[in-house]
């Protein structure tokens, strides 16, 4: 059986399509003759008063593009998660693309987005040749992201973050600390949290150790950089990393070299999502508040997408979840 | 600065919005010179062509509804993430829409995404009071899920998956087994783990012991009910456990209980997703083939948009990943 569509309606009437859209919009003169029967056709074949019609003609989807790198790690599944509850609960629907940490599907889901006339883009890609984002009239909102001058960026105390984790460290008397992260050269707020790294390393003479791993990078190739840099680097003692994923593969690597964590090596993480604190109950890490995250990042897109001016915020709390790792 | 809209192309060109739409849709009698001024209009205004138009009038939206009970379940991410992209390189795009295990919210969905015109959907809820998916003409696929005639249900060998489980734990001489699952009452293939169990315990003449806990309950009151039935079962040396979630809640409650995993009790969980196995390094588990029943759910849904008759397809096949808790 087919989808009832205004062409159907339009049969069913005996009208033409551009009337039926006319009906449901309510525009230009028509007859109370021909909207009873566009009417009862539409009762007749239980046609879902369409939505794109409506928007087609009022200019609003209610509709908001996520463009996303993964939705598997779980910082990032809480964050989508908690966004469209946000947008559901406020009439909004929400077209999911998973760019891959491809930059090529990153453009082409802009160029979706934009064809499909949604109100706002909410992104959190960390693509090194980042598509244009830069659209006079459409509201974006980037988490943990600068795109440019017309969107805005929402993220945590990431300063204060590898501020909090290094001390950890440096208190349970690591020497050796690694700080692994992503792509320096992708300008973004999480670069703060080794800028305070190597400021408490500083203050207590100690030498900085960084190993960069690209965040677009598959599972297995990142597990693999950090395998050789921990089988090259045995004096290691503590291990600051930059995100939960990362800081599992490095504990896995070290029990795989025999190493005992945390008694050889301290290992602390960063984003303590509900779903890893679960599955690895051992894992200390530096916790975001998603919540907040995902509830300002959708304040923010609504209130731009209203016409109201935003600003960044850059610093919405972190803490220490102290577990066993360090 | 406002989004341009048809509107906007419309004023900027002199002619009204439906002679836009006309000109964008290539219908009715347009003389070359009011088409020149239209795409003038939308060439200087940089007018992306509206899929909402061409959707509207073509009675195919390319768009695909998702509704899912969670997304930050590891499962349900790579589930989601998998058939994400398997609808993407197609051209399709995807509504997201997550239930959170409310039947009113899932209602709301179902209606929302037949309003706007969704090609097809794929369900994945567990919600006892489902939403009706019984709609003609609307091709739907569930996964792991019996939603009634009109659609097609994708889903794991659960039987075998259920049988090697208990069998393993039975093999590692486990007398008191637990079986962790969800609510009996929901009609789900899954329930055929649980006959798997019975089958092989009554094998070995031991005692079935199942305990329900409701997929659709909050993490924390999960938890709680398996704590209090481990605290009150302490004869317990072996758990079957109806996904990852459960066997890591289980495994922390027995660590906090004093319990050695494995050498007191052994657990096996199910799903076995990437990043499960990742943060979870120890957990033994069922692995569902969580690509192929993605591909298989999206190329069943795709020949049911074409018109094509499909049939359910209930037995892709599960491993058992052995690692250190049975």
């Amino acid at each position: 059986m087919k989808k009832i569509g205004i062409r159907e309606v339009a049969k069913e009437a005996n009208v033409s399509p551009t009337t039926v859209s006319r009906v449901l919009n309510d525009r230009g003169y028509l007859s109370e003759e021909t909207k009873k029967r566009v009417f009862d056709a539409m009762k007749k074949l239980e046609y879902y008063p369409n939505e794109l019609a409506r928007a087609l003609f009022k200019n609003e989807t209610y509709t908001v593009g996520l463009i996303f790198p993964t939705i598997t790690n779980p910082f990032h599944a809480e964050l989508i998660q908690d966004i469209e509850f946000e947008l559901s609960s406020r009439g909004y629907k929400v077209l999911l693309c998973n760019s891959l940490n491809n930059p090529t599907k990153e453009k082409e889901y802009l160029t979706m987005l934009r064809k499909n006339q949604v109100d706002g883009i909410i992104v959190g890609t960390h693509n090194k040749n980042i598509a244009d984002y830069d659209i006079p009239g459409l509201p974006i909102v980037a988490i943990d992201r600068s795109l440019g001058e017309n969107t805005v960026t929402v993220s945590c105390d990431n300063y204060k973050g590898g501020e909090i984790a290094t001390q950890q460290l440096v208190n349970h008397g690591c020497q050796n600390i690694l700080c692994i992260r992503g792509d320096s050269k992708i300008k973004l707020p999480a670069n703060s949290r080794t800028l305070a790294y190597r400021s408490v390393l500083k203050k207590f003479k100690l030498e900085p150790l960084v190993l960069e791993v690209p965040f677009v990078k598959e599972i297995n190739e990142k597990n693999e950089i950090i395998k050789e840099f921990l089988e090259t680097h045995p004096n290691i003692d503590g291990i600051f990393a930059g995100d939960d994923l990362l800081a599992s593969l490095a504990i896995n690597n070290l029990t795989n070299l025999g190493k005992r964590v945390p008694k050889e090596v301290k290992v602390i993480g960063f984003d303590g999502a509900q779903q890893t604190l679960i599955y690895n109950p051992e894992l200390s890490t530096i916790q975001q508040p998603i919540d907040q995250i995902s509830k300002l990042s959708v304040k923010k897109l609504l209130n731009m997408i209203k016409g109201e001016k935003e600003t960044d915020e850059l610093f919405l709390p972190v803490k220490l979840i102290k577990k066993n790792t360090a």
